[in-house]
């Protein structure tokens, strides 16, 4: 069922198979009278709240990553195309892939975030990002053959900086991987090594704010501070990055010397949104109307974490899975509700459209196996309660597929099993 | 417990963690009269037997690979050092490494072997051997990525020729390869594709002899076939391949187009063996003593599939999981029985030592997911009795970590859930 030139449905083009470009997809199941092509440059869907856990060898990739095919085998639909975008034509209304051009009637553009440097592009050669699985495998790579140097290192000072993990920015990614790495060094490598003492072995965590989790209450914030510190971690706040350089991270204060530097500071769009011609804001990210579609151009829609989003109510939409899959399904149906309005239209007016409007399930971040903070409904919660609530809701909720059990257990699975985990060193060219 | 120069223990340099220097190892456990050092270029012992799964998209690459150390975390005669083997002094008794000079009372080879190409090189460019990790995601990614292309392409020819696996080999690994294969893209792709009919997929199995596997009965042989043909495996046998070139095998009697050609057809030794100084047979495999040592060399042994061995009873040691698993056990005897004569024997005079003797425990290969052939103890086996005694005895006995059960279930699950499967495409560096 491969699309036709002459085929006389609707087509709407998805770019990228994230949680708002699946979510977008799958609320379009059994509409028959449209056909959508969704577009990704891998193969595969990636559950990126988990990716902090294949980079501290916690999971193994293919655990954490879904056949985007296999999620719309069943929906006649949707025709999954694995390529990359390099140019989109919102006059003509057509964009370009690597391998062909495709034209649309809708466009729906969730090509999320890339890991961003505040403007110092050089800085990514010395402190890498976290935002796909190459990142996560290359990051579990360096981690654990620092560690076997490590092992065989006689310089003491060479041997510290080899067991140095500097992880930059306190957000949720930062604070779950420094989580991680304390625990993958100080439980799990600890009886491996006879020659290195792991708890010698330091991880350090950078954040410029006065504390950790900016977006949660201070007490959160500084209950996830002492957490972290008992599991050993040097939490640094009020310290912004001066500079990073080759195996060294420069602060007002002081500079760390580590093998490995790992960035969870910033986000920027992808640079395309730039050259579209519409408003976009200092990320890059393309600032949408309340229906999601982008100023002047009702049949371009933006939605995950490349929108940047007022909604109904005057909140600005986080970067956030469920605000993902919100914004996807509220795109499918602001347009279900064009196509249902069509006859009475003339052709280019659209109707007054649903406006999105984000609601808020909540928020939540993972420090160590049995610690985590989340706030709900107005409420907050920390330690063994909340660790709970993170293993249960927050892979629950998140799982759009029709496998979601399966998954879920694969994953529940995954991670009781942890302390064997994943921690293979695999080729130079980070196999695995 | 670093191993120091002054150390007076005897030191024994064990090169290579495969399922033979593995086993030598776990065999001295409890002698701390005696010091280890178990180097291997990998930082984790891979399960050989199950690589094909793998590269089917059955396996993730962590669920068949076990770190080294924390296989030795507890036995304090063991140091792991993660380095590569560049030369072996056998006069000087010592060997270099990547980063390092070691020194050895007694010196295990247990390197394995890497795909060998009969003197062809250059088939290597255009046939991939799988021997590793990075091999097996290599052979997934390639295969995957086929489809893909497949799926978009629009010229017949090509279409069919991307969608073209050739495996030259019908060796154990060449027919579970090739049944891997047929299921992954009959049952599995099948469903997710939708402008390529995957059942023009077209697996070609060739092999020079005139039939396949042909250390077992005929009627095995006859028995794989019929299986594999059943599956829609295309079975070339007594095809002697004439040449490979980029995406082609060349037979006497036709050219097979196939955007994949997988080869499972050789084996050598490394080259360092031909460096020794001592004899060794035309696949460079190192022709031991009936004590597993080498001639002139009775410091020094090579065990697994390195060595090139007639034991005791005159029988040839097949390139066998358990056969390696019996020689590193068998070495490990030896040196022990060594350590004990040692006060009553001269300086450098060896004592009688007990000569090998292969256990054969029968061998099998599966076809499909409940098809196998086995032969053990004299009788043989087919189809699903013989593929539950594979699933069973195979992986049971294989495994000689203290883990056992663990990694047990954790490949018994992996492989129940075999539909879902490993299939991901990860960056063009082959990570996953």
């Amino acid at each position: 069922m491969k699309p036709q030139p002459t085929d006389p449905r609707p087509h709407i083009l998805v770019l990228g198979a994230g949680f708002a470009g699946l979510e977008f997809c799958l609320a379009m199941r059994g509409r028959d009278d449209l056909r959508i092509t969704l577009v990704d440059r891998q193969n595969h869907h990636l559950f990126q709240p988990l990716l902090y856990q294949v980079a501290s060898a916690g999971l193994a990739a293919p655990e954490i990553a879904h056949p985007v095919r296999s999620v719309f085998s069943d929906q006649e639909n949707v025709s999954v195309l694995m390529d990359e975008v390099r140019a989109i034509d919102l006059k003509e209304r057509r964009v370009t892939l690597a391998d062909r051009v495709v034209s649309y009637d809708y466009l729906v553009i969730g090509l999320g975030v890339k890991t961003g440097y505040f403007g110092h592009a050089e800085w990514e050669n010395h402190a890498i990002g976290l935002k796909n699985l190459h990142d996560a495998t290359e990051i579990r790579r360096r981690i654990l053959l620092a560690f076997e140097r490590a092992e065989m290192c006689e310089d003491p000072e060479e041997k510290r900086r080899l067991m140095t993990v500097a992880i930059v920015g306190g957000g949720p990614t930062g604070v779950e991987l420094a989580g991680a790495f304390a625990e993958l060094v100080r439980h799990v490598l600890r009886r491996d090594f006879r020659s290195i003492d792991t708890n010698e072995a330091h991880v350090v965590l950078v954040e410029a704010a006065p504390r950790l989790l900016t977006m949660y209450d201070e007490d959160l914030s500084e209950y996830t501070r002492q957490k972290l510190e008992s599991m050993g971690v040097q939490v640094l706040t009020g310290a912004p990055v001066q500079n990073v350089r080759e195996k060294a991270v420069e602060l007002p204060d002081r500079t760390i010397d580590a093998e490995n530097i790992i960035w969870a500071a910033g986000i920027e769009a992808v640079p395309l949104t730039r050259t579209l011609g519409v408003e976009t804001d200092p990320a890059g990210r393309l600032i949408v109307e309340t229906d999601l579609s982008l100023p002047g151009h009702p049949e371009v829609f933006a939605v995950g974490d490349i929108a940047h989003c007022i909604d109904q109510a005057g909140v600005r939409v986080p970067g956030l899975c469920p605000a993902a899959i919100q914004m996807g399904k509220h795109a499918a149906k602001v347009i279900r509700d064009d196509l249902k309005k069509r006859h009475r239209r003339k052709a280019d007016a659209y109707p007054v459209r649903p406006q999105f409007r984000y609601f808020d399930k909540g928020s939540m971040a993972t420090i160590g196996r049995s610690a985590a903070v989340a706030t709900s409904a107005g409420m907050k919660f920390q330690g063994f309660l909340a660790w709970l609530m993170w293993l249960f809701i927050h892979l629950l909720f998140l799982v759009g597929f029709r496998n979601k059990v399966a998954v879920l257990l694969q994953w529940f699975y995954a991670y009781v099993r942890y302390r064997r985990g994943a921690r293979i060193i695999t080729g130079v060219r980070g196999d695995s």
